[in-house]
């Protein structure tokens, strides 16, 4: 990463304003291509921090020198930092990484601010992880990026193309109304319900919760998210939110009323099977190969995995896919094995000749 | 497997109603521990299927001798099935597996049934697969086994506790209503919530879904389930489902009008993280061990995940959790690995030593 990127000298002085995980990663993704970044918070010991793990550094910059300001700050304060951001940095392009477009636009709209020098876009991505110590110039490595169309000049938009380059995302174009309904969709409906189904928990009698399995698990992981961050997320496109929320909650009903009927709840659960096969595969593309899980009995100790994936090397066997289970009161865990359908067999007599104890 | 088992003489000979999944599966572990299984199911050729894997066998026993039967029928036929079953095999004990224990009591009681000799059980164990060719004598290894207290008399329960030890499943013994309440908070209600997300991604526009994450995989994973067989164990459950899913419906409808007001949705959000939380951790146990996550690109090529750990076992660490992410465009994938929070660093540096690229 120490060799100049040759978009570096256009995008320097980048100034990252707002030294959170995305911004800090950002920072450390730019600084590793050698562009001159300049880090702001409100809280300055954040931009230090950010500026000790690589991020770049905290002096400020000659005003009018600067090419690119990124405004990495929470939802509720973005519209009024990127008119500032204009306002100060006049010869700057602007962009924001806020995860809903429409609001953000309208206000900056209802300022008067002239957009020309403005481009929004979203990168998709984040961890369970927050704060500038966990930033990774990788964070967004094969993640999308989308920049919001009909924002910005065709050189402003340029210039955060360049950006999202050096970042190593992968860039979608979308309106900004059909941005807010896709992420509406895909993440914050999604979050909501995971909430709801985790909230029902909360009020269980703890003793129920021994039986729950992995299927519960899945479903409420994401609910351990950031509820400062998802509560600005969600308020600010509850537009597209509210209008989704009232089609599930008529399913809902739907359910409700017709739990006596099976085909009610048939008709249910193969809507939401079809809705599930929907969802793109890996490589972005749906899956195009069967795939099949061998399941294998691993000690829960030190280098046991290590010691199966050895024994997984010899077979040349590629695997799709793993998951670790464990058992809830023997110190013993399992391992579930994707693999191509026609390797399945072969990788299981493999597994049972050299002594692994198979579930499936 | 090939030494009898102490039990095995109690038990045996023990019939098995439905050779599918659960059916065969039991009908392996018996058979592993010396029992005489005999198999019958409404279709003839999948109790052959299930004995030709191991199961048992499909010749008839004298109905005097038989000492067991389990009846792993569909939901919808358990009671018609488990009454005639003490009926015909009048000195045997009669379980049944199904995932819904008080309508089967109080279908047996309307038909005046005696219930000395029956036993309500219901084994937590399934999997994405169904049919006798899946099945596999550890299906119910650390799993939890309910046995749902109140029925059957000191000695029948003592014969399913047999069945249940040989199976190596974990007994949990909780009132017919705890139970019917306890699935529908772990198991009936999430996979509702799950297949109303997953609905709504029917409908939406496909270019929307490539924006998907992790996330709502996560949530959306159990949609994937059988309809079939889903829909006769909601519609089973009705009344404990009606009142869980009204309570989630209230909620919603709090979002969908406090969508403006902050407090509203940040409210849910922490409800669900602690609902999340509340779930046990592995082992059963809430975890007491704080743990970080290594993420490693690896290429996605046959043995590069075996090479990694090859390098991690010469650690010695011990790895607490798994899971693989796919990059969109590029033929690459990361492993994320979950270490003890003090092996993290060390683990770090190694791969980093040893030439892998780290993302976080």
């Amino acid at each position: 990463m120490a060799s100049k990127h040759p978009d570096a000298p256009e995008l320097s002085p980048t100034v990252v304003i707002g030294a959170g995980l995305i911004g800090a990663s950002i920072g450390c993704a730019l600084t590793g291509a050698g562009v001159d970044v300049r880090l702001r918070d409100r809280y300055r010991s954040h931009a230090v921090v950010a500026a000790g793990i690589g991020a770049g550094s905290v002096g400020t910059p000659l005003a009018t020198t600067v090419r690119l300001v990124v405004v990495a700050v929470p939802p509720a304060v973005v519209a009024p930092t990127v008119a500032r951001a204009l306002s100060h940095y006049r010869n700057a392009v602007v962009t924001d990484v806020a995860s809903v477009k429409q609001p953000v636009l309208a206000d900056l709209e209802a300022m008067g601010t002239d957009l020309g020098r403005y481009v929004g876009s979203h990168p998709m991505a984040g961890s369970e992880f927050s704060g500038p110590l966990t930033a990774s110039p990788r964070l967004f490595a094969d993640r999308t990026w989308v920049i919001a169309d009909g924002t910005g000049s065709p050189e402003a938009v340029r210039r955060v193309e360049q950006l999202i380059g050096i970042c190593g995302a992968r860039l979608v174009r979308l309106a900004p109304a059909d941005h807010d309904r896709a992420v509406a969709e895909i993440s914050h409906v999604p979050q909501i319900m995971s909430s709801l189904t985790a909230a029902r928990l909360a009020d269980a009698p703890p003793e129920d919760l021994r039986l729950a399995g992995q299927g519960v698990r899945d479903v409420t992981r994401i609910a351990g998210s950031d509820p400062g961050l998802w509560r600005q997320i969600i308020t600010g496109n509850r537009a597209e939110i509210t209008t989704q929320l009232r089609a599930i909650r008529d399913d809902l009903d739907r359910v409700i009323d017709g739990l006596d009927d099976v085909r009610t709840v048939g008709e249910l659960i193969a809507r939401g099977r079809a809705g599930a096969a929907a969802l793109p595969g890996k490589h972005g593309r749906r899956s195009d190969k069967a795939l099949e899980r061998v399941v294998v009995e691993i000690p829960d100790a030190p280098g046991a995995l290590a010691r199966l994936f050895v024994d997984i090397m010899g077979q040349g066997v590629n695997v799709e896919d793993l998951s670790i289970e464990h058992g809830q009161d023997r110190e013993v865990g399992y391992l579930s094995i994707a693999v191509e359908a026609e390797q399945a067999q072969d990788l299981r007599e493999t597994m049972d000749a050299k002594g692994w104890s198979l579930r499936e």
